[in-house]
């Protein structure tokens, strides 16, 4: 399949690499249609990737990930246009960190709006399904590297059919089915954007990404 | 010991019975002396429990637990009197959920505060540790009903003493050293606080409050 990534940084190259591994064409968008990251990001990872603007990599994807930061997410999705949006399922991981404030940063939205929100009603075609932003990048596409897998991931948006795409990328990147937890429609992306402020507190404390939130239930 | 508990609801009554099953003098304090729901508590629990008015309670504990609505926490430690919470550990467990627009709730305070910073800055004597809050009641006292105790329980605190207070009565209510994460200052109980968003909804989908998060590390 032909997927785009929207997002130069280090979250976009390891899920572009993931799923080039997994046998999918990927393109790379950035702000402009070179850039050095995702020039060194398509030399390491092969022929079967690409860059290009935010608009080349959208037009190019059957399914697309917002891998930009939260705070240049909304920019990102009007460069890519919404033509290029429209009805395609948009895996959104973005997480809308506010660090004019130094370090931990706050949330620039939260509470009673989720950025998730903000771009669903900003691209009302898209279909955004908000998903593998609660952890380090690491785990999102290798999951099993910690306990086999035995830990969350959740999954919030309004289209079904989308969140069952997004649920079969997840499958393929090694979540367990009982590792996924559909929470329910978009507005659900509060919850887990929220989680933040805690992963952040975690991370200083462990020194190290590779952990993860499980929801142990009996 | 002599335990205080601040609010007459089923958290503080769940605690409350099970530090009395621990051994402790347990008085729980409501706005008035004498209330339906504590003396129902106080009959159902035996000699070594007692109620009265929150002052009463804060004066009786040595420790004290803030088991009231967050939208009352402030007023409940104002009529307990800062003359009683002076220099007393107070473990926090409230949370800051404003249902005034129906369910789920938003929070009152998050993201750049918390309750548990908010109650400190009010009440600079007492010894508050943000704690138990991301779960239920239960669960909080019987952590071993769920996976033998392999779930978190966060603490957060200024003070470092009264941490350590808090936490041996965690492990007198069966948490595993392992589940308890002790986070650093108060500040991080913007972190666990903000994870009630995502509680609320999971309560939803799983409809009980039999479940627990675990920070799974390698």
């Amino acid at each position: 399949m032909n997927i785009g990534i929207l997002g130069t940084g280090s979250v976009g190259a390891t899920i572009g690499t993931r799923l080039v591994e997994l046998g999918h064409l990927v393109m790379m968008g950035g702000r402009a249609a070179t850039n050095e990251k995702a020039a060194a990001w398509v030399a390491t990872t092969g022929a079967d990737a690409s860059q290009g603007t935010f608009a080349d990599a959208a037009a190019f994807g059957e399914i697309l990930f917002n891998c930009t930061k939260g705070e240049a997410s909304a920019d990102a999705l009007r460069l890519a246009g919404a033509d290029n949006l429209r009805g395609k399922t948009l895996l959104d991981v973005s997480n809308a960190l506010d660090f004019s404030n130094g370090f931990p940063p706050s949330l620039s939205v939260c509470n009673t709006d989720s950025l998730g929100e903000q771009l669903q009603r900003a691209f009302p075609e898209a279909r955004i399904v908000k998903t593998l932003n609660t952890m380090w990048a690491g785990l999102m596409v290798n999951p099993t590297m910690l306990a086999d897998g035995a830990h969350s991931v959740f999954v919030s948006g309004n289209d079904a059919a989308a969140k069952r795409q997004a649920t079969e990328l997840l499958r393929a990147f090694g979540w367990p089915d009982a590792s996924i937890i559909d929470l329910g429609d978009l507005s659900t992306a509060r919850g887990t954007e929220m989680v933040l402020p805690l992963w952040l507190r975690l991370y200083g404390k462990l020194q190290t990404g590779a952990f993860n939130l499980a929801v142990v239930r009996q």
